[in-house]
């Protein structure tokens, strides 16, 4: 059995993460039923609530999982991680020229925000943002569809991992306020492609489905100063790591970015798939996924799991 | 001369504090020369702009400084750093049913979210959260004004801290935004002392003057786990500790507060007297002063001092 | 029994008002169990709900009552069409260098626009509007305070006419709101007396109180370019008189305005007392009040009872 | 030469059409020289500024005008009323329930309003308001765009009225932000055909070309209590033709609506193209184009012209 060094006070104490996470499912599986699967596409409507799974996973590659760790899942919003690294690889810092790092405030914004500002998203992590980092892929990536995805079968170490094509179509047919949010940056000429162009590939990106154990093996270059652990690849400079984490401590979480920092103190992402994703810089990531949501359209179940991992091992950026 | 261990790859190397702090006052000194000193009252307006300090103090008891870091300046907005300390003491948990935890937003909407939101701001660091936590002390502590001072100079180790009435006095017949926001809230119900005096209070508070050096070492026990290491009182638990660091992430630097996040990536708050005081988990506070602002009211070259003792340092909390 | 001529197709027929508006009572009055008083003060709150006066005065001198047509009530912000008089007389169209003449949106906008436009309030009806109209009487005329009653007086030929100060006082004890609007426009330099002595002339402006009757009489000189029909006094130039009227149509009652204008069609002027005032150019003045309140704090009833007489008389400025 | 009668005081006095309008294109005509032209699309773009036309139209059928009135203009946003009088024809008071009768505030909020009150917008004058009319006309009329050019023909008498398919194009590819209007929309439910069909609708019918003489005489029906008078066909009951006067007078032109009131006091409505028809109510229709635009994108001389005609006619409603 696994263990991680964790500090309380000034002293080292060992604790043995399968134990905890196991205690975690036990504890939070419950809240499952409080909670509201998202219901807007019938791929997500039907996805039975009742779900957990948990999978940690070590920068010296070790993997503890619980419950439902090895089902596959839409991953929706995590994935604009994965977007905006590989915009942020092939623009650097030039990318922000385009959107903001600025937490977007209220969900109530999401349009006032990008009119007042002028087409500028507010950061990558609203879906405006993340349209404009798919136009950029798209006008830097020949054959983008497909390089999306090697990258991502290639951090996460899973050749199985696929766009479902169904749900990027459901959701591109009912995407009106997606492309409502397009439309008005293309009148202010920050997306460069078709608009049509950008929302197939926007949903695409979307609908990658991906078990937690190859969610959160994905994640560990964030934790490991841009360097995949496992493969010794490095996909990101350690100043543009940290400014991912740092970006998505402040804006990963919608409108529950600042009670998720206040809570957990991680950064991370969640998708309206169910799933969160966080890392532990230096020591390890952590992905939990149980589809019930709670009213800021984030997983109750995992917002709870990965407040008492915290608080268990006692591990915290702060 | 002293040295901090900090990480590069995989290999402790150490460096000189010292040397860092008066590497990096050479370099942004001329900065000072590019920004605004605020203006809109007389003592702050009067302020020679070509000023710079920078204090680190460890947790260890080491205090290293360079340049102006004996000087005494009007802390302003750092101040409610403390405020917030004192209403969180006393109340707990519990003042979150008052305000909010979330980042703002941009400044355009103060009295917008103040409006939509119906009186419950965003959090504790725009002027508004930061006058119902002023409501809040009046409520709770019977000696309001004397507590606050006692225990800043408490924290800081300085007897010599105090309110500047002159200051006060004159922010306080300009501050008619700041009564437009306590009576916007008193008509929500969220203000229950009278305005006047929550006034008072407020611009009492952000009138507090500290040299860096003690302002530096006031903030050691955000880095502490909550404790004042110097003297070990415990002024808030660990985990309050930890989520008073996450507010400052998210919301510490007004509008600016996602880019000092990307750029710095530590829990920090400023103020438009031109301080800005930051920490490093576990080890260390620095506080930087130059009274010369950007354009969102931070310290030009105080936020350029911290970036490059991140760079130089490569300490970071992700 | 007195006759109004009116336009049906191309023919003109004569009806009799007194029975017009008899019908009209006895249509509307039931109206008044599904509105609701103004609540905020103990004075409005208190008022007998099942009420419901109205006069007609038409421009050669002949009156006609229902109802409790002699029944003095609060005036309200029917006062803001006095002040504006006052105002544009002293000024002329120098006032619109601090104010609107625009509709002013939705009731959530009040602080928005307020902000997002820099001080300068809408429309002089809003509340914001009428403050600035506040500040330039306090301004411009020595004894404000008589000088306005003295007005009223003269224009209502009624020498009764008299503010109620308990209700004055009592409005300026709950009027917090205001108060955040007064001091939000002194922020942008746009009150320039003391913000208490602008809410203390507007608070008891506002609490003025007339009978139907008074008040019918009273708007007489915009029915008739600007001169009072029984004294022969121009108090507006015609031109000014015209323009006051145009402020009516489309800003007179609330966010209401569009719909009373669709439905109405005349300019009026509603307080939250539950009075309201309109005019028919060239013709008559009309007086309704039912202190029963619908949504957008217009008197229900009263809405219903000018809807009628404009279907029933045919008379429309269109 | 024709007359019409005019009301000075109290006293009839006859002043000559012709003449007035003649004296009137000598004095705002220069004014040209100081407005721009819409640049948005090169069909507009490429318009002599230097251009003026005035039609006055009487109830009796005779026809007064000066300048370039014989000269066809792109009617743009006038053309929203031919839109409005047809979906109100079909669906009567129905309309209301997909969108509003308020005046809209500023144009910044356009987007704004229409998230915060979920899909429904202001107004039949403001863009998104006539895409929800576009919408209901699609439904409505099974050859929509044969119908609505053939009402417009009709009314107007001039069979040559046209589209200019080339404009309409041209602005389908530049409309952007329509297109996110209608999007956002279609996501909360207001727009039930196909948004590209709505928008295909939508900028054909503003492609609409007329000369002033026809486009005042196609007004005349609004002045005349829904009949046109030189044919006697009923197009809207005189009900139906006051409320459309009501809504033209609150929100006709854009967010001038508020001075256009004030300074002309007409129901009116204008386009980008230059144009602006006014009515006064059981008398004429005047028509003015002049390409320029001021800043709210009104016809500059338009506005002027139209507000000497009434102060020389001294013709107002109120």
């Amino acid at each position: 059995m696994q263990a991680i060094a964790v500090l309380q006070g000034n002293e080292l104490i060992y604790m043995e993460i399968q134990n905890i996470i196991e205690r975690i499912h036990d504890e939070v599986k419950p809240l499952s039923a409080y909670g509201k699967v998202a219901d807007y596409i019938p791929a997500l409507k039907n996805v039975n609530p009742d779900q957990l799974g948990i999978c940690v996973q070590t920068l010296d590659d070790k993997t503890f999982g619980v419950g439902q760790c090895e089902t596959p899942f839409s991953i929706q919003s995590i994935s604009k991680v994965f977007g905006l690294t590989l915009a942020y690889k092939a623009l650097g810092g030039e990318i922000w020229q385009r959107l903001g790092k600025e937490p977007s405030g209220t969900a109530f914004n999401s349009l006032v925000q990008l009119e007042y500002e002028k087409g500028i998203p507010r950061n990558p992590f609203i879906n405006a943002g993340a349209l404009v980092i798919s136009d950029i892929i798209l006008s830097r990536y020949k054959f983008a569809r497909r390089e999306l995805l090697e990258f991502v079968r290639d951090v996460s170490g899973d050749a199985r991992v696929d766009y479902n094509e169904d749900v990027a179509r459901s959701e591109r047919e009912h995407g009106y306020r997606n492309a409502a949010l397009a439309y008005l940056m293309k009148s202010y000429g920050n997306i460069h492609n078709p608009v049509e162009d950008v929302l197939d590939f926007y949903f695409l990106q979307c609908s990658l489905e991906m078990k937690t154990t190859s969610l959160a093996k994905a994640f560990l270059y964030l934790a490991n100063h841009g360097v995949v652990p496992f493969s010794g690849k490095q996909i990101l400079t350690p100043s543009q790591a940290k400014r991912l984490n740092s970006l998505m401590i402040t804006c990963g979480l919608y409108n529950e970015a600042g009670d998720f920092a206040y809570r957990v103190g991680l950064p991370g992402k969640s998708g309206v798939g169910g799933g969160i994703v966080a890392i532990i810089p230096k020591k390890l990531s952590i992905c939990v996924w149980s589809p019930a949501l709670n009213a800021f359209g984030n997983s109750l179940a995992g917002i709870e799991a990965l407040e008492r991992f915290t608080t268990y091992t006692k591990v915290s950026v702060f």
